[in-house]
C-alpha cells in the first residue's frame, strides 16, 4: 500500500473515530443532565480514573498506554467542559 | 437511563474508539516507515490540516468544531511521535 491508500484508510477512520466521539458527547450530555437535576459535581476523579483504567486494559497497541492516555485527557476535558456548558 | 446506564454504553463507546484509534496507529506507523525509505518529512502541514478539515465536515455535534479539533491536535500529536520513534 502506498501513502494515499494509507491516508484513504486514516480518512475512513476519523468520521468513524469522530462519530463515536460525538457519541460519548452525547452520552456526557446526558449524564451532565441527570447531575443538574440531583446536584452531583461535574468532576468525579474517581470515575475518571476507571476510565482511564478501562482504556488502558482495552489497549491493543501499538501506541503505549502513556500515549493513549495522552488522548483521553483531552477527551475527558473536553466532556467536562461539555457537561458544564450545557445549562 | 440512569447514570451506570449511560456509563456503560461510554465504556462500550471507549472499548470502540481505543481500536479505532490503534488502527489509526498502526497506518501512521506505516506511512512513517514509507517516509523514511523515501526521506519525506515526517511533519507535513499541508495533510494535517487536511486531516482537521475532514475532521469538521464530519462532525455530526453535539461537540463544537473547536472542541473536536481539541482532541484531533492530541491524536495528530501523539501519532507523529509515533512516526518519528519507530526506526
Amino acid at each position: 500500500m502506498e501513502i494515499g491508500d494509507w491516508r484513504n484508510k486514516i480518512d475512513e477512520l476519523d468520521e468513524q473515530i469522530v462519530r463515536l466521539i460525538s457519541q460519548r458527547a452525547a452520552a456526557a450530555q446526558a449524564i451532565g443532565e441527570i447531575k443538574r437535576q440531583s446536584t452531583l459535581p461535574v468532576y468525579e476523579p474517581k470515575r475518571e480514573q476507571q476510565v482511564f483504567d478501562h482504556v488502558c486494559r482495552s489497549n491493543p497497541g501499538p501506541l503505549a498506554d502513556a500515549e493513549l492516555l495522552h488522548v483521553y485527557e483531552r477527551i475527558i476535558d473536553v466532556m467536562r467542559t461539555l457537561q458544564r456548558k450545557d445549562i
